[in-house]
Formats: C-alpha cells, sequence, structure tokens
C-alpha cells in the first residue's frame, strides 16, 4: 500500500461496488447537497431523491429500522404504517429538521397545489445528526431555501466527506460527514445493486475499528506522543462525557421488495455500523432507512401492481450488501471528510491530517 | 333529560369524573390554548404542561401507543426509545408541526442555553391533526409566537370545543377540536385520576356512537328531511371521498407506572375511540400518548429514584379510566363546540346546531 | 323482536353479512373442531385451514397484532418477520399449546419429510385461551391427536359455541367459546368478503355491550332479584378479582393485500372488541391475525408474483368490515353457546339461560 | 502466543472480565444442561436460573429484541407486555420447544399448584435453535425429563462447547454450541457485571471474523489444499444452499435496569454479532433476551419497589460490556466445542480440529 492508496479506503468485504461507488450506483437515485460554511455556522442539507419523478405522485417504497431512538428525525411514524415515502429524503442538523420539513412541505404544494385541500397531507421526511460541536446550532441557521438548493443541485454525481448535512458533523472525534458506498450482488440469476449514503456523526476515537482493524485502539496509544492526535483525544474526553452523535443510514436499492422486506433490509444497516465500532450507544439516534426503485406507488390509485417480488429465502446476498455497502460508506466518509474548524474555534480534524501514516499503520497489520 | 342537560354530553361508564372534568383533575396539569380567528385561517395551538417545572430538567415519563399512523407528529421516535417527554405536548395543524417545533426548541434553549452545547439536544414533542377543511392550512399560518402565547395561557381552567388546536378541526362531519374528561379510581386501596385531552379531528357523521346510541345514523336518515344537516351529511360526501382527518389522545395520570405501563395504558384510548364509532380509518392519524405526574426523571442524575409501582395485575381500573376518559372527552369535544365558517364559506355546525332535539333523540334511545 | 329472533345475535353495522354467516364465507377457508366433554375436562382443539392445499408449500399472507400481550401463543415471531403462516391456525387452551404445536410439527413433516432435514424447519401457529374455569386445565388433557381430529374435521360447515377450543372458555361470566361473522364490501368496484372467527374467553358481565346497549350493567342491576344471574354475577366476582381471560380473533379476506395492509387489518379487530365492553383488560391476551386467500406464497421460489394489491387508500370499508365481523362474531359465541357444566361444578349458563327474557330486554332498548 | 493459549478465543474489547468467564458471575445466576448423545440424536436442554428461588413467585425483570424472527420461541409475547420473566429459560432444539414448554408448565404447577387455578397461567419461556445438520432432528427426542435434568443441574459452574441444547449445533460451518463470557465495568461510581451465554449455530464459514481478523475468509482461501477444511468448505456449500441457523443470546446484568432498559441493553448484542461475521441472515433466528437481578417483582403484590434504576444516559458501558460480552461467547463457543459426528454420519469439527494451526494463524494478523 503506497500513499496513492490513501485516496480510498479498504475495500470492505468480497462483494464488489458499482461502477460510482455511491448511493447512485441505483439506478435513477440523485443526491444534492446545500453547504453552509461561514465562521460558527458550518452545516447544511443533504436531498436524496430515490428518482427523477415527482415522489407525491409516485411514491417510494420504503421501511425503517429504528437502531436507537435518540432522535428528532420527522416522518418515520408514516412511513411505517403506509411504507411509502412520498417526498425527498432530506438530511439536516438537528434544529433545521423543522425548516426542512416546512420546506419539504412547500415544495409538495407548489407540485401538487391539491394536498392539503382535496388531497390528503403530505408526511415531509428529514432525518439529523447533531453538528453541535462545530456548528452553531443553536443559531438556527438552516432554512427553507438550503432545502430548495439541495434539491435542484441533485445529480447522479454524489460528493462525500464535508459537504451538506455532513458539514459539521463528527465521527470517532475525527472530521465526520457524508459517506457512499454501493454493492452489486447476484440474486436468482439477476444482479441488483445496493447503494448506501451515510451522514455519519457517532463514536469515540477508541472505538473506530478500520475492515477489522482497532486503528482507534492504535492511535489512542499513540496520542501521548502525537500532538495533533492528543487533540483529538482531548475532544475525545468531551464526547465521553456526553455523546451527542448519531447517524442516518440510507439504504437503496434496485431489488423488488416490498416495505415488510426493506424493514429487514434496513436492520442490515446495524451489522456494517457494528463493525466500525459502534455500539449503538445511549445518546446516539441510530437510524437506518431503505428504499426500492424497482416499483412506485401511484397517489390515488385503486390497485397497486408490483412487479414480481424477490423471495425472503433469496435475501442473504442483499443483506450482506447492505451492512457491507454501510461499513463501506462510513469508510468512506473518514477519507473523504476535510478537516474543518467551526463554532468557539472547535476543530475536526480529517482522518487524513490527523494519521498521516494512515497506509503503514494499517498495512502493518494485514 | 330537559334543555338544560344539553350542557353535557351523558356521562359515559360508571366510573366518577373528577372536580373539573379535564385533564387538569390530574394534579398538575395546565392547559392553554392560543386560537387563530380570522378569515380563512381557523387554527391554532394547544400545549399541555405536565407539571409547572422544566421539563427538560425534570423530564416526565411517557409513552404512545399509534393506533394508526397515518400522522405528522414529530418527537415520539424518542419517547418510544426513553420513555420520557422533556418539553410540554404541543397541539397544532398538520402544516404548523414545524413552526411549533422550532418554537419549543427556541423555548428549551431559553430556558438551558447548554442545550445544543454542553448538553445533548432537546426532542421537541408536537402532535398534529389536518384542519384543511376549515382552514387555510395551505397558509401555514402558525408561528412561533403561538406556541409561545398558548404556553403563557396555561391554567388548569381548560377550555373545551372550537379553541386552540382545536379551532379548526371537524368531527363527524360536525364541528370538532378539543375535548377533556376525567375519571377517579380506587386501586390498591389509593385513588387515583385519569385525565384526557383530545384533540378530535375524525368521523364520518354516519359512524356517530354516543354511550352505544348509533345516533350519526338516526340523524343521516333524517338526512333527507332536515336542510341544516343535508349540509352535514354532504360535506360527510366529501369525506368519503377521502378521509383526512385524525385524532391525538392525552392520557394524564398521577398513578405511579413506568414508562412500558403508560404505553399499555395509552392504548387503551384505542378502546374509548372505537366506541364512539370509529374503526382507526386509513386516514387518520391516531395516537395516544400517556404520562404521569407521579414522578419525574432528573436531567443528568446517575440513578432514577421511582416511587413503588402499581403491579400490573392492578392496572385494569386505570384501563377503565383512561377508555372511559377518552370515550368522554370525544364527546365533551361535539358538545363544547361551536359552530364556524372558514376557508372558501366552509362551515362545521356544532352538534348543537345541527341537532336542535339532541337531548330528545338520546332520551328516546334511553 | 320475537322469541324466534333469539336464534341469532342483533346485526351489527350496516355492511350485508356473507351467505354463511362464519368465517368460511371467505372462500376456500375450512374449519374443524375437537371437542372434549368428560367431567372435568371441558376443552378442545379448533383448526382454521386457509386453503385446501399444504400451507407449508403454498405459504399464506399473514399478519397479527398483539393488542394485549398476556398470552402464551406460539408462532407470532416468525409471522411477524416474514409475513406469511405456513400451517393451518391452531385454537386450544393454554396448557394444550405445546401438545398441538407439537402435532402440527408431526403433520408438517408427514406432508414434506424434508422439513428439518434439506430444508428449514417449520413455525407451528398455536394461539390459546385460559379456560381453567371450566376446564381442569392441570390435567393437560389436549393430545396430538385431537390436533388431527380437529384437522381432518374440517369444513366449510362452521359451528359456533362451546365446541373445539371454545368448549370450555368463558365470556362476561357466562359461556363463552367460538363465534364466527363475516362481512361483504364493495371496494374499488370489486366485491371482497371478510370473516371472523373468535375463541372469546374475556370480560366481566358488567362489561357486557350488545350492540351499544349495556346489556350487562342492565343485567347486573337485576342481579339482586333474579337467582340465576346471581350465580352468574357472583362468579364475576371471582373474575373480579384475578381476569385470567383472553379472546384470539382470527380474520380471512380474499382481499389482495399484502403482509403490512393484513397488519393493519387485524389492528381494526380491537375496535370490534371494544364495543362489546372490552377495555383490553391486563389478564387477557387479546390478540387478532389476518390473512388473506387471495395469493400464495410458494416455498423455495425466486420470486412471488402477487395480484394486483389494493391501495392502501381503499382499505377503509374492508377495516369496517374486520371491526363489524369480530363484535358480531362475539355476539355470535355469546348467542351459540350452550351451558357447560365443568371441573369442581363450575358452571357456566348460555346468555340464553342466563337471560330468558333477553329478546324483550333488548328490543326496550331500541 | 503459544499452543496453551489455544485454550482460550482472544480477549475481546478492553473491558475485563469476571472471574469466571461465564453467565454464572452475574451473582445468583446458574445453568445447568441435559446432552443427549446417543447416535444419530446429539442434542439437549439448558436452563437458565436467573435466581435460586422460584421465578413465578419472584418475577425477573427482562426483555428481548427479535433482530431476525426466523424463530420458533415461545414466551416472548407475555415478555413485550409485561417486561417479566416467569420461569427460567430453557433452550432446546426447534422440535423440542413444545416437550420443554410442557415441562415448564409441569414445574410451575408442581411449585405452585394455584396455577391455572385460582392464579393466572404461566408463561414458559423456550428458545431454539435447528440442529437438524447433526441432530435427527425428527426424531423429536427432547421430552420432560430431560428439561428437568437440566434444570436440577443448575450450577454456577457453567460448561460452554457441545453441551446441553448446543450438542448439536454448528457455527460457521464448525462445532458450534454453548459459550459464554462476562464483562465487569464501572458506572456511577459502581461496579456492574454483565454475563452472556449464548447458543451459537449460525453463519458459514467465509464469514468467520475473529476479533477483527477476516479468519473464515483465510481458511476457505486454504480449503481446496488442507482435506480437514474442504470437509467443511463443503457443508459450507450445504449451508449455502439453506441457511437454517439461528443464535439465542442471554444476557443477564446485576445493573438496576427496568424492562425498557433491559430491551435497550439486549439489542446491544446485535453488535456483538454482527462483529463475528453475521448480518442477520434470512434464515437466522437472532433473538437476545436481557435479564436483571437487581430486583424481582413479586406475584400478587400490589405495588413494585425498585431499587434507583442507573439513568439511561450512564447506560453505554453496560451496552459495550454487552456487544463484547457476546462476541466473547460466541468466540467461546468455537473454543470449547468438541467434533461431533451425528445422523447420517454428519459431522462438525471443532475449530481446534479444523485449524490446528490456530495459534499461529491469528497471531500472524496481529
Amino acid at each position: 500500500m503506497n500513499s496513492s492508496e490513501l485516496q480510498n479506503a479498504p475495500h470492505i468485504g468480497t462483494l464488489p461496488g458499482g461502477p460510482l461507488g455511491t448511493i447512485a450506483d441505483v439506478q435513477g437515485v440523485t443526491v444534492g447537497h446545500c453547504t453552509l460554511d461561514a465562521g460558527a455556522v458550518q452545516t447544511g442539507v443533504t436531498v436524496i431523491r430515490p428518482h427523477d419523478g415527482d415522489p407525491f405522485l409516485a411514491k417510494v417504497p420504503a421501511a425503517a429500522s429504528v437502531i436507537n431512538g435518540f432522535g428528532k428525525s420527522i416522518g418515520l411514524v408514516q412511513v411505517e404504517e403506509l411504507g411509502t415515502l412520498e417526498t425527498p429524503i432530506a438530511l439536516t442538523n438537528t434544529f433545521g429538521v423543522s425548516a426542512v420539513a416546512q420546506a419539504q412541505i412547500r415544495a409538495a404544494i407548489r407540485a401538487n397545489p391539491r394536498i392539503g385541500r382535496e388531497w390528503s397531507t403530505v408526511n415531509p421526511l428529514v432525518f439529523e445528526c447533531n453538528d453541535g460541536y462545530l456548528n452553531d446550532i443553536q443559531a438556527l441557521a438552516v432554512t427553507a431555501q438550503h432545502f430548495d438548493d439541495a434539491y435542484a443541485a441533485a445529480s447522479a454525481n454524489v460528493a462525500s466527506g464535508s459537504v451538506g448535512a455532513g458539514r459539521g458533523m463528527s465521527c470517532f472525534d475525527m472530521k465526520g460527514g457524508i459517506g457512499n458506498a454501493s454493492r452489486v450482488v447476484g440474486v436468482a440469476n439477476r444482479s441488483y445493486t445496493v447503494g448506501a449514503l451515510v451522514l455519519a456523526n457517532f463514536g469515540r476515537l477508541t472505538m473506530l475499528t478500520v475492515d477489522g482493524t482497532p486503528l482507534g485502539r492504535m492511535l489512542a496509544e499513540r496520542a501521548a506522543k502525537a500532538a495533533k492526535v492528543a487533540k483529538a483525544a482531548s475532544s475525545a474526553t468531551l464526547a465521553m462525557k456526553a455523546e451527542q452523535g448519531s447517524i442516518i443510514m440510507i439504504v437503496a436499492t434496485d431489488a423488488p421488495l416490498d416495505a415488510r422486506q426493506l424493514k429487514r433490509l434496513s436492520l442490515r444497516a446495524a451489522a456494517g455500523l457494528a463493525r466500525t465500532g459502534s455500539v449503538y450507544g445511549h445518546g446516539s439516534g441510530d437510524i437506518a432507512l431503505a428504499f426500492s426503485t424497482a416499483y412506485t406507488v401511484p397517489h390515488g390509485a385503486d390497485f397497486i401492481t408490483l412487479p414480481p417480488l424477490l423471495a425472503d429465502e433469496r435475501l442473504d446476498p442483499l443483506f450482506r450488501a447492505c451492512a457491507d455497502s454501510v461499513e463501506q460508506a462510513i469508510l468512506d466518509t473518514l477519507w473523504s471528510a476535510v478537516s474543518v474548524t467551526g463554532r468557539d474555534a472547535h476543530q475536526r480534524l480529517s482522518l487524513r491530517d490527523c494519521v498521516p501514516d494512515l497506509a503503514q499503520l494499517l498495512e502493518r497489520t494485514r
């Protein structure tokens, strides 16, 4: 492994990734970021569009697993009941949820003026993590415009790292944020893709496990000697007092699954998350949502025509793809994020800046 | 039964009510309304304070049952995980949730500036129903100020009817809104109170059942003859096309219960709701939340000291009190609400205005 | 209403029933009873076959709602995960569950010797109520043969009352047992049937509500005067000390629904149950399971082909049919059951024997 | 690492283990095994007693997480509702559940003859995995006597490996069975113990991860060369066709937690399980149950007096202890189990027999 290999995190598992290595490897999925980088305001909005149509008219089968419910998301009650999402998926900081939900509502009404009149209301779906270490979260800086900007920016060219909702996030006491990955699997003589996008804002340094290597523990042991890491370690001390993290894991697939099956799939994100060192800490809102692009549920229809669904007995490759994608996406966050300084001179170093000899360290353990 | 008896709905069941006949019969609980009554804007905010302290510092044991999850509430994920609420309970219209949640956050930060900094974030708890028939819900008229006003107005003197969040609500195709009731039960040689406050916005006329009497069916049969009722019936037709209702049922008790037991208690709201004619319609977000005032959970403590908890085997009287209070509170809504005209000249008549001979009708069936 | 009308319970609601008035109105569903009537042994087994094929090879979409989980059923964990049942549904007494589950396993192995070898194991589905008041439940009298006999007896000619698993059951301190009902609804220009079979073993006399009339309360008020009712009332006193009831509500439909939708449907049984007077008592295992006969899920397939599914927005008529069928089936139990004397001379009178003037009593309140 | 170090699996994580390294490090917990080793019958029963009293009279706070519900356990419905267990916890093979449940009922009646008469019935709690590869599961060899024998054998001297319910189990295509581990943590200036006992019967060889090292993949790569491993690999091929595994994870603690908190704790077993390579496969019934020995819930009491409960914000060390104990217990299974030959000459080699150079292999990756 040479320095050029630092470009990417180690490949997790044995399944191949998709061509882009992002959630957009699932055909039709696009992502947009709006990043707020202004002194004490280090935050943003990320929007995931399941398809390029109107998700209120063409609802998307979806389901979520709340692995640890220390979280303030909006929209999950209805997703659980109806098994569909009807807005894009939005990610932001904890105190930005309301502004983004309001923006989701306004956007849906603009597209469908009958919402809330002849038609039922719309269920905005907004997830959050607390970026309060770097970001002045009390400033409530996120506005409806930021959602609109992120939505407008959505494309299949998906950035990872200190962008969008990930701008102010921390992960393992280093810089966290947005991460992406995908896996391609063969099931029943077909090929399916699973893609993951995570908003990673959890963990203490000592937990960090990279493809089985307890890197965090190794780094912590060096901490007394290296100034930069000591810095991270001291912020780790803060984190020990009160973990206020969270991770949102969005899983997309083109496999034909119904909501019950997607709920099963989404739970496998917990396996990928655990392999990076998390034990789903008390203060971490750990939520996974999975959706399928294989069909949509038309608004107002009498009957819903589904493609043949994969049998549950055939789901194991997809389960593995989900776990691997989520683990890979968390590593992608660490490898992609750049160092950020925010409110009160709080700073999170990127893994790269924190551990210049990362390649050697990981090599040594292989 | 004479006309004076029209003042109140029939008493449901055999358990006695509390002195106030409202949720405030549970000692320490107060309620405030902010009512918006301005032409097409017919909506508002209702705030329930579980105690007169700061619920972030002294969290309140609570749990919810989602009977039908066609709803856009915020805050339930964390209540489910942690079994406490840490803000007042707020009720408003579907598109007002975000503004009220933001107001909850701001109020919590004002009271505790360490929230989102040294401390974790706060979990705003906001429930909603869709008042879009009477209210121009697309106007997004509810603001943070309305939450603050409702909060400031909280007292043990609790109004029912077309007030607060209930201003624009419909129920059984007539005027709905806020309803209250309470019951006092003896358990294990102690006396406990159960109080209910509902935001009732569900149901079609023909479903309405009053203490077992199928009043709605009786009224519908008269509909061809009576102009006023025909009006209600025609709006019923609209409702048939797309029920967009909901009911939020808040249950308070001074009985010492933990979150698991409160979840059990909250589900019994479904029994009271069913007895009024509901079958938990697809488009109705039917959610019950129960909390106890018997103790609080201090923020930041190492250990939580609980009073002796009632054994599960002793809960039946409380279960009955919950069901009866919720049924009674729904009737209280109908008996208390006044007729309201809102957007596009939409009108909901009060039960009183709709059925001038209500006392006679009900008497006939006894 | 004259005495001949005593033959049947009042018709609940406005939806028409099916031709048989039983769960077998759902095409293909058959039921068999094995009744044990021997002194202190008053118990039995009831088997519901969703179709006349092998449910392991052609699994049936199904889902359950646990309304109150004071129950000892077996099989629900897997139904919740996979959304199918793969054995007939069996009902028996609480301490007979194991014997019947074992019989289910043996029957499945006989039909498919590869189960537990090349194939996975089979998930027996057995529900129970506690018939210990009439039946010597400690005798553990139910054996595998009784399951086999009930299975062999399955037909579309379904008996209600003191038969099968219902032999020893009590309901409202009177004789309970098996009840049946069905409703036919129009949805999206099609006609669908919902059928219910209940094993009713819950409730105290004073709770009993018949189509809105508080009959139990009326009877209790007469209790001091009438010897027979006093007897029921005294057993009611026993029940007050420790309700040990339960109700199992099996709901069948030919509507094309998936497991998520069937879970929604099953919960509406709670509404029908509440309208008979239940508040889902602490000691009552109240469980509803719904299944659809519109398609099956073949064992070992790669893909599952579904018919077009009814949209969730079209489910309200089915929800009402479920609630009405369950309420009707509970009444059917009371109207069908005959008086039974069991262990220690314990006796449960039928409603008929308990209230000879039932028709007049109900007439008076109409 | 020398050959003597083969005696034990590597120590997972940084938390210290308890003195015994078994679930019995939680004071008062005892375990008994009954092992059936007779040709094609390779199975058994394991009983965990939470305390040495009568759990029906002194119920134990408990809660479970169903991580993947492909399982046939009995008793979880009531544990979920009431948050207590009232029998010992029994483990056996899938088709032995009924016999063991019946034995649990009989034992409870023997101890408390009022059960099912004046008192309510008892809720037997039995978990299972499918040992059908080694064991002739269709023989239904487990009887009530085996439960009684396991119960009578319960002590704080707890064996791991191919014993009790673990006799016929497979894990990662090698010999699985019973595993134990414990961790001691400091919380709020107190010391608490978490112990885990697993019945491990899941996984394919290539998944096996030992403390982060992908041992299974390494072994699979050697498989073409080594006869013994090839054998395991060929049985792995079988497993690929239809994983029919499962893992039951029983977690005990002396920390004062209520049922809601124990449910949170139990879910952390999923993290430990994932770190061994599992993604919670479709056909694997992955269930964790946690109980606390810090207090009991007396049968028939009016009020339940609890010790001060640990605050949720203090649970992180316990969460970590749960994940680490479960991971360690799974490794303990592999290290403790001996090779077993069962029905049709099916054989599972122990890890030791499979990988004679295990110490060197693991050393190489450190």
